[in-house]
């Protein structure tokens, strides 16, 4: 199978490569941004030297269909939107990493400040949580936000095990840097991230609407939830740390029963005795998740975590692929986490 | 003044060094430990030569009641309420940065595990958040501990102003490493630490107690916090995201009156318009207190940072002392945060 | 004595604002930038809020005169050789932080790539190492650059004693990323910093001349160093790593004799017996150096540290006022390290 | 073909099971420790549950040579100079990581203060950088030190080539903590490392004497080498800065050129046009190089980068695994580095 990036020079893009110049059963012909065309890949990123040394091209999409099997958007929102249109006319397989094919139009608006895609591309796509949803022979994915894919994985079995207070769940998110993204801003400035923690887009973040139209699926009596984001002075990883009330108190085993249900032959999602640590994950595609239940506060922590450009973004792109292809849905991956 | 510290070579002790050596109403004459008797301290830790000379002695409470005027016990937990019992037969001013006398002895065997101060001491000891505790004249301190002191500033105007629901006050608390002190550990050794994010003692943090105890004294239906505590690989610094219910909506500027209302005549704590930042306050003794409250969920998120060696340790110490002996609180202290 | 400081939003003018709102005989009273006109500092800079409110001002030469005593350079190189020109017309004091008036014309344009300051003005200006310059009475002063200040500091002794092969000097230099500027870069993004050690600028560095030219001073024989630069992912700080030969084996004791003849009087300048690192003069003025002699190789390790933003920029600037007004070398400043 | 790991609770130790785990040729049958006996390797180290829950055994040679193939050992210095006899004895392939087999009996007591391995030991060992050694058949492998790895890739060309002053080689190296092993220390405490840089057993590393047997192989009259090791704050990457002398000056396609000729069919060494970084190569077993010559001083400065777990230890381990056994080089690696 033949695959092409478009928005490679963004994390997300140059993490695809990373994972699919391990794929076994992908072969990634063409790399597509709007800087550096002519110019090898491994010009710009020495270290991609003797990896991936194609060439960036411009965005052409006939060219795009008339050499690849498939196409991977790993660009800023707003971009995909437009230039999806061809390959969705044509019914070429499309995977979008950023936001564009995930929410109603007038939510999206809403909350990216941009103008949406148009009704009938939203209506080709597919939002695939890779565990919980059946993409197999889907043509268009758009694939889930970082902290959605964090969020979503720890609360949907409580969600769904109609066991929580849905309208009391409270999200303390961290972020490593890379989740805010490749462009120079005083917020992603060294001087400005190390040494400190920032919590940013409070109440506003963009993968809060996300986040409830998946949760919701579940329970419909879900409204809200309260979201906050930070940054930690990392490069990689996200742990969601959910607070919820439970509407009964439960055992740890009952607990535990809930996600075993949901996740015993998911391979990329670990229930964890410990609480999870960023260094878990690290490098892998692997959602990690534990908790701890408080009898005197009646509240359940639960805490999730994943390396943001994997299955917060690349990885779980590649994921929802090996699934749309009926493959192993680990394959292609280095399965061990860097660790350190 | 004259001043002795017993436990030198902890964080917190230093950071006493750091700032006495710059009072000008305190002379710092003695300086005890278990190790390194005999040697300067300066030999051993050489960014004070020059500045701090002194030769580390033995604990011997007649010769510092002889040199010194008053002594600070930065001990781990589970010394001082030993070591201290000598000055207060004698009414020899003690403040206490360790944990000793700061909780009824049942509750403190129950969080610390250890055997807990006799009660005629820790009936001599005022626990003094300085920003709400009359001290002048006091002679036994009982120093706030560092997640304590970021927690209660944050909400106590708000349990005082009766307009949150006492009970569904969930704290995610994050600190640096020099919150966990210098023994070596697997927790604080640098590879485990760094690119990680760790949360640990959930539920059965120490300050639990101490904080449930103080917000108490403002509304007794308080009966419990959800309190998570967990380590920011930075060296310095605590942030405590606190989130609460209204009772019932607020406008921005009525949750602003709320802590202008205490705290405006208070010096070292500020209401930021911005989320804090743990930049905004490091190397200070400020504790910067922002917030913003989301109508959809009705909860209002307050964040609070402080510094935790001065804030929440060494700094408040010293603040207690310039309160007790009548000077100006912010006697001895550089004023402005290093920042970066 | 009343001060004002061009160039407030850099990290040196910011740095500047905190050693002198501490310091007792100068009174900052006013700050000019060419963005945020009108705002407070502390509405941009939250940690000063309350510490240092002065508003933003437009540079206006006539108005600093008739407020101000003296005024600081802290701006970019190639501004100041412009706007201290009114100053210097008048004969009103200038400490020049950025390189402007450091070099001879002539180096200054191959080195820096800009267009040098006239001649008049350079005659003015005394570049002033501290320790080694007499600056009392002196009015436009050339404030050195960091890696100079640590190199010279770190060399000069040597060269005056006439022990080494002058011609076969190797610094491996290291500074953190406040060292880099504020202005937004690829080389300053977190992610391309953190975990991360980049060699920059590699035999091309703008201080090279100045190292050069100092030490030539000493020894005309001298006529080029080997210096490298790198960035360490921390904010504050560098490290100065020299490697000589020398013309004859020399004890130890030897070594020492040579640095604490030149230092002894010096209280900015330690000779440590351990190797310095980092912490030892983070957030204060202090320049600490250390030495191994290797045998084996003849070769000597010097090595030497400093805080980029004290000793390196306005520490130094502070330091040569107040040597320039005969006040005690140490006025205004925290002794103490902040360590961690 | 089927692996032991003796000594699996260190970093080397862990990294070969990354690295193991996902080799297709390979299989990992046990590993051995002193600490955790019949746990999962899982159940210690939870980010390798469901990718390697072999139980931790304790070290029997005969029962490892009953199961495995070939035993690694990534012991610390000391250990696998005895418990490697019983494997030499019966002619079982043994890749020792640590330093127990690289050197004469006589040097490594001088540079390690252990006692040596035994001569008869000592015969067997081929000392294998991987570019450099023909170890195809071979069964008892000293894999390299890590600083070793870097130094020796940059200088050898160098000396083969015959081309700069051997006598006048002084390498400024620095490491990741992770290459300060697992051992709980102060030089390892977190906050004793963080914002710091270290600079750490100078003159006396015991990579030294194995670098200097190395370059000596292709010059005799090379005599010794300064070199420094320092400690920055980052887990994984070594930058081995080499400062040398050229005899006379080579234009930068002959120095090219020499690397070329020795490294164009080494897949694992990649000379870089620009000055290598640590990124380049994290989590992958590349080496890179870069030099920039300075015709000022005639110093040429050549900058390697290495994973130090990787290729400074489980990575050429296993390279050298593929090599023994006649496979490609890059057998079972995933090649694109982490690079964030």
């Amino acid at each position: 199978m033949k695959a092409s990036i478009v928005g490679i020079t963004g994390y997300s893009g140059l993490e695809l490569v990373r994972i699919l110049t391990g794929h076994q059963k992908v072969e990634l012909v063409s790399v597509h941004a709007t800087k550096g065309l002519g110019t090898k890949l491994s010009d710009i990123y020495s270290y991609l030297k003797g990896v991936c040394d194609l060439e960036i091209q411009s965005f052409d999409s006939q060219k795009i269909m008339a050499t690849a099997d498939l196409v991977f958007f790993a660009t800023p929102s707003g971009v995909a939107k437009d230039l999806a249109k061809d390959f969705i006319a044509a019914d070429f397989p499309v995977i979008d990493i950023s936001g564009d094919h995930r929410l109603p139009a007038a939510i999206y608006e809403k909350w990216y400040k941009k103008a949406a895609a148009e009704q009938a591309s939203l209506d080709k796509f597919t939002y695939a949580l890779a565990e919980l949803t059946d993409v197999k022979g889907k043509k268009f994915i758009a694939n889930p936000g970082c902290y959605a894919t964090a969020t979503e994985l720890a609360l949907l079995p409580l969600v769904q095990a109609e066991v929580i207070d849905v309208n009391n769940i409270i999200v303390d998110a961290k972020s490593g840097l890379t989740g805010a993204g490749k462009a120079l801003s005083e917020s992603s400035h060294f001087v400005n991230v190390h040494d400190n923690y920032v919590t940013y887009k409070l109440n506003c973040h963009q993968h809060i609407p996300e986040i409830v139209q998946e949760l919701k699926r579940f329970d419909k009596n879900l409204e809200h939830i309260q979201f906050s984001s930070s940054l930690l002075p990392v490069n990689r990883g996200i742990m969601a740390t959910c607070y919820v009330t439970l509407k009964r108190p439960l055992s740890n085993e009952a607990i535990s029963k809930i996600y075993q249900d949901l996740y015993a032959d998911k391979p990329f999602v670990r229930l964890q005795q410990n609480l999870p640590e960023l260094h878990n994950v690290i490098g892998s595609n692997f959602c990690d998740i534990g908790f701890a239940y408080n009898p005197v506060t009646n509240v359940l922590t639960v805490i999730s975590v994943i390396d943001n450009l994997v299955k917060g973004a690349a990885g779980q792109a590649v994921q929802n692929l090996n699934l749309m292809m009926g493959w192993d849905e680990t394959e292609g991956f280095p399965m061990t986490p860097s660790y350190l």
